[in-house]
């Protein structure tokens, strides 16, 4: 869950909310709002999200808020005055995600806009969670930060999917329509003279059959070269008999 | 870098320099901006990345600000009607360094706000970029898409860092150090009697010692937990001499 300590804006709950819901995170709590609570500039900006607003819980102190927990992340600059981990939103997002599945509440904790969490919030915190980002330009509004901790969350949680390509339905062309297309190119390319001389032939057609095999061609993309192939051809023919 | 296609509010073009700079991204192309360029809203939203704005170049066509590319990732939500190879931003971060490391031009794709990259745009993509969010909600703003592209481009460029502590200059107490307040506070337990039936007292100190371990302290807090013992006995000694 995300808790807001003191936030200013309505605008920026608005968008954490967005940004949790982005993220599958859905459980708010709000730590004394400066404009108090509910808000109508929370409300507007939130858009697709109003129902993390409408389910999110208000606190007069962050101890209140975080009693039944067993542990909070605090999002901060470097804490200068304190002694505390330090861990990345990636090993912040596994951690996180093995103490809830030990049944331990978690919180991620972000700070006023401007000010940031005080010494006294980040006390209540088990470890920081920095951001890596440029060191010369770090700053990230409150929305940005509960989106980078909250995708990092998401990954987590879920299965690596490694890239893949998105065909849309059509099948991956089968290898027997690959080499069908492959022979009749080279068929064509013989009568064109293009496979030539002899001695190179193979060598030519390997690298062809590598350049098309690597395009992950679809059913309908191999028609669609058979076709290119026809219309040339034709036009070879044309200016031949021309 | 970062190439906006036809973006159409100043003011998200400016968030977009920020969340560059966070990440360390500098190169901006712009094609055909709907409200002009140089932009007032853009100037007024970027505050500390302006010096991106100001780079940033005009182009009138996607063709012509990809032309010297070698390799464009585009982000976009799936390619409906093309078969597009779609990888995750981390492994496009992967990808891409690699490409720049061989020398190739790389470009991160972003389409209008509203509408988002057309079929035209796609097809001048190598790779569709698609960040994985909760699928029940899923939308992100300009500035927010940029972020997370960037942010994994910023982490695949360097050393990973594990979770450490912060300990602002003062130094991990040494094991002498540890070893002498534990003594010291196993001595003064003894004389209270806490450390009692003796057939149980190596496994209660060894607990101690693993709790105090645990802490990773710093040398000031030692001394601080010196301290507490002098002034907790303190409380006892008053006590006993009541």
């Amino acid at each position: 869950m995300v808790i807001l300590a003191r936030p200013q804006l309505g605008e920026n709950i608005g968008m954490v909310a967005r940004a949790m819901l982005n993220c599958g995170l859905q459980e708010l709590r709000l730590v004394s709002p400066r404009d108090g609570w509910p808000n109508e500039m929370a409300t507007a900006t939130a858009s697709g999200a109003v129902a993390v607003l409408e389910r999110a819980r208000l606190y007069e102190s962050l101890a209140e808020a975080t009693a039944d927990l067993r542990c909070v992340y605090a999002t901060s600059t470097r804490p200068r005055d304190l002694a505390k981990r330090v861990v990345e939103p990636r090993e912040a997002a596994m951690r996180a995600r093995a103490a809830i599945a030990q049944g331990e509440g978690v919180g991620l904790l972000f700070g006023p806009e401007k000010s940031g969490l005080s010494n006294e919030d980040l006390a209540l915190a088990d470890a920081v969670v920095s951001v890596p980002l440029n060191p010369a330009f770090s700053s990230l509004n409150l929305a940005q930060a509960v989106l980078i901790l909250g995708y990092e969350w998401f990954l987590s949680g879920r299965e690596a999917v490694p890239g893949h390509l998105v065909r849309n339905g059509a099948p991956r062309a089968s290898k027997a329509e690959m080499d069908n297309f492959c022979g009749r190119l080279e068929a064509a390319l013989d009568k064109a003279g293009f496979l030539y001389p002899p001695e190179k032939r193979p060598n030519m057609v390997s690298n062809l059959r590598a350049l098309f095999g690597r395009m992950d061609l679809t059913d309908p993309e191999v028609k669609t070269l058979h076709g290119i192939v026809s219309a040339l051809s034709a036009i070879g023919e044309k200016t031949r008999g021309s």
